[in-house]
């Protein structure tokens, strides 16, 4: 976690510096934004989005607040973290009110730590409002008494140089993995997944698009799932999700506990 | 999971049942809830609440919906589980919206499942509306790319006969675990966590009442928690935050990272 001071940010700073809030935009509904989320956008000079942030979603804040967009698309990293980092500081550094609008949770993945740390290397107070992370808005739930006792989100997409994710050390019995951004990591996955004794039909259950219009669910197995995913076209962003009970049999997690969410 | 089909439940039943929507409180301030949670609230028929429900958040469904308290006291099981299935059941039965508010998150932990279960028994719709669960609302990063990888959501209190929690498994490099309802057995848990080979100087951060007004942080060590967290009076709801970093060193949790949330 470093920080590469600019040159070009040391103007001369406002009486009052603004404010950066870190603000979860939840998984893609609008309506699963909280309270204190959409307070904080409609008081907002400016909002940073994400590329996952959804026009309904950002279009919660009302007409007050500037919206840039500071997303990575594939293959075109026309905002590396730096810059995101420069730009969100300066604005704030100028005593602009900032919000960095992500998606999700900004406390799980998403890169949150470099964004606090750059902000407070200039002294600017930073908060963080939490949101709904993808996993828990399926609509069903994730642990089971007795069967799966714990629930564990991670990332399939490391940092680069990291040769594992280390799945393999987390598909324990009793444990509801949840894996993020896995979708151009299929084999990896599933060759991790396997490595920790997995048997090739274990259930694997992939969701895109969490919560959205356009949200689909693919039912697969262990064996299956690196062919089936891309053959039903299912990209990111998308969450694996692998149920390893704690003893004995264990019914199928959507035939057991598909249920609608009504929105 | 298991259903006890009740003969006094199965009372003429009206032409058109009524929805069950298992509602995620989040973990105690009322800015917290999404709007789709208090869309439920307000047009409900009944809601029933458990013991960590703060009032605030009550008092976001309005006049109109009944409020019936299903809470477990310690000590006093007035609402053991299968009698909350068949009341809720038994409201959507005679026609009733039936909002099922939970503290955090019903699709982590809560026994979700089984009330589900229950009503499914009996034909009637259910949803899941999901909520923060408390550990995100610490306001602060949980992951940090290259350093914790992965979230572990994680119950010291399982069902009674398991011996272990199987938190040992789970303490692995990469991960931050939060592990939910420790308190009452710290021992335990700081011998699991010894038993992973966790260092007796391993920061170990336990906070107590996320979000609300009475919100307090211990900053302790694995081979100190044990001893503090009772001399602070630090009680449940609390969650017991260990990170595991990957690789090399890991500054402490705290003073990285402890920003302060505005309500």
């Amino acid at each position: 976690m470093t920080f590469h001071t600019d040159p070009t940010l040391l103007h001369p700073v406002t009486s009052r510096k603004g404010r950066i809030s870190l603000v979860g935009a939840g998984p893609g509904a609008a309506d699963l934004l909280t309270f204190r989320a959409v307070d904080r956008m409609r008081v907002a000079d400016v909002i940073f989005y994400d590329r996952l942030v959804e026009p309904e979603v950002l279009a919660m804040s009302g007409p007050r607040p500037k919206r840039v967009f500071v997303g990575k698309e594939v293959g075109a990293h026309s905002w590396p973290q730096d810059r995101i980092n420069r730009t969100i500081t300066a604005a704030a550094l100028s005593g602009q009110q900032v919000v960095r609008l992500k998606s999700g949770d900004p406390s799980v993945f998403g890169r949150g730590c470099e964004e606090i740390a750059a902000a407070r290397a200039f002294g600017i107070e930073v908060e963080v409002i939490p949101g709904i992370t993808a996993a828990a808005s399926l609509c069903q739930p994730l642990t089971e008494r007795g069967l799966t006792d714990r629930l564990v989100l991670a990332t399939a997409t490391c940092r680069s140089g990291d040769l594992t994710s280390g799945l393999a050390d987390l598909a324990r019995p009793g444990t509801t993995l949840a894996i993020y951004m896995g979708m151009q990591r299929l084999s990896d996955v599933a060759a991790e997944l396997s490595a920790a004794g997995l048997a090739p039909d274990t259930e694997v259950v992939i969701t895109a698009n969490a919560s959205r219009a356009n949200e689909v669910t693919l039912v697969s197995t262990l064996g299956g799932f690196v062919v089936d995913a891309p053959a039903k076209g299912i990209r990111n962003p998308a969450i694996i999700f692998v149920r390893v009970a704690k003893t004995g049999a264990m019914a199928p997690l959507q035939s057991q506990l598909t249920i609608r969410c009504d929105t």
